[in-house]
């Protein structure tokens, strides 16, 4: 699966949950990441995040494709996360 | 096309680019809007917001898919959008 992550968290908990999704996918910008992942590896980020978040405060939105091939990254003004794609 | 925008702008700014934006995509989440855009529609948003981002200091996300076909969303928590899809 290629997997895109948007989270909107609470201060409170947005560490624990960043620390959680950096384990998994990659950092590409603020309150984004995503990356390749397994099925399991979905469920299992899911299962850790679900421990953390407060359902009726925070936000996370998941966009799942099955792969990466008919997406298009376009990125204007500064580049903000570290991964390769974007060099 | 199918187009999510995730940016992150200073705020100094946000509030010219999130008004041009929700011209032409739909608000989703903190940071996050999407939509169906013909390329024309497309190249105006963006020819619009050029003129507002600073290229050092502003950063504008396009995903951009042919279609929202393989698309999935998943969303855990609470719903910030105002979107149909969510519902």
């Amino acid at each position: 699966l290629y997997v895109i992550l948007v989270y909107d968290i609470n201060v409170a908990r947005v560490g624990k949950i960043l620390k959680i999704s950096r384990k998994y996918l990659n950092w590409v910008q603020n309150s984004v990441l995503e990356g390749e992942l397994t099925e399991a590896s979905f469920r299992a980020m899911k299962a850790e995040m679900m421990k953390v978040i407060v359902q009726d405060e925070d936000s996370l939105l998941f966009y799942v494709l099955g792969n990466q091939r008919y997406l298009e990254r376009k990125l204007y003004g500064v580049k903000k996360g570290g991964e390769e794609w974007i060099l």
